[in-house]
């Protein structure tokens, strides 16, 4: 059965997604790329920039790179806020913007742009971007139904994975705690109080600092 | 030299370090005894409790154990807010409540209770309460007097912590994150953005549940 997967959201140990004042240039905000330090030097991500021969294999082998490597593995369909898309706010003032990914984006596959400014289908590379607005449920429905049985991958901004969680929708949640105090921004647990009943919950601590969260749903 | 310690401070993954609706039944609010419950199993809160013989050993002895048993070791003083001493607020209406440890409270050493309402000094078994009105610095410079060479410990609750944390008072601060989302009550984190830059810190996790992390203080 299809399910809907998070992969590495990373939140403050205050449990912010994202810090204040997002921009173009600083889409994290004042946090900069301190919630996603423990990443970068993964295998996974060192690979993914194609600066290093994958056979060959650069980057950490450890725990870090073990849930990172869990991000695309049977995913068919990725569902992502507009925010992720792109900086934009507001009507399309134009339709030039295809993403911050270049002509080959990483998704290959249908992705699913909630947004309450729809605009039509674009096709760049091997990914091909939806915009629709949906409620959560007729997301995933829609999603579901594109993945062709394989899962479904929640992209965030967490303001998005709130959402899905408050609808009871998510059967996978990989959190990422980095041990800074952000202070301001966005918050990921609010408005969630007993999800826990809903969910068995495992840390694991890694050597780089961060504390691996996985819920996993204990029913549905 | 004399350090100021804080143990077992324990806090949902939303940051919340009690509950909403804090009264005499119901110390923790709303969130009950659920901050709580990776410490009672442990052996060094069974043999406090005196219903098992402490050679003898009852009670867990892994890792959620060897933090609880870290707690009392080397400390000469306690430090609390005046919460953590009884439910009352304001003046006293009368100086009958000698606290909620009966008639040999288990700290067996002077503690100083922080309150804007003194009242004389209290002998309880071999603790004596001293009720003081004094800011962060002068309670610990008072604490460190009477520690005798030995730690000083800051007792709580979470405002008390949050205030010698913004004093950067605090060198030892062991923090226990319960895989709950509270929702509401009081915030540890609040106002301590960067915190983590005066700290060296370490996460743990423990098979029951709970990740315990210690901030010790990089330099003062």
């Amino acid at each position: 059965m299809t399910q809907l997967r998070v992969h590495n959201l990373a939140v403050s140990i205050d449990g912010y997604a994202t810090g204040e004042g997002q921009s173009f240039e600083t889409p994290f905000g004042h946090a900069g790329q301190r919630l996603m330090g423990w990443f970068f030097p993964t295998h996974s991500f060192v690979s993914m920039t194609g600066h290093e021969d994958e056979a060959v294999g650069g980057g950490s082998r450890g725990v870090d790179d073990a849930f990172a490597a869990a991000t695309n593995r049977g995913i068919g369909v990725e569902i992502m806020g507009r925010r992720k898309f792109g900086p934009q706010l507001g009507p399309w003032e134009d339709e030039s913007w295809r993403g911050w990914w270049g002509e080959e984006p990483p998704f290959h596959s249908p992705v699913i742009v909630l947004t309450h400014h729809t605009r039509p289908d674009l096709a760049v590379g091997e990914t091909t971007f939806l915009f629709r607005e949906l409620a959560p449920v007729d997301a995933l429905a829609l999603a579901t139904e594109l993945a062709g049985g394989l899962d479904v991958r929640l992209g965030g901004g967490p303001t998005v994975v709130r959402e899905f969680l408050e609808a009871d929708l998510v059967d996978y949640l990989h959190v990422v705690v980095v041990p800074i105090v952000l202070g301001r921004g966005v918050r990921l647990w609010d408005g969630l109080e007993h999800l826990e009943e809903r969910f068995d919950v495992e840390a694991t601590a890694s050597p780089s600092g961060v504390v691996h969260y996985v819920f996993t749903r204990t029913s549905r």
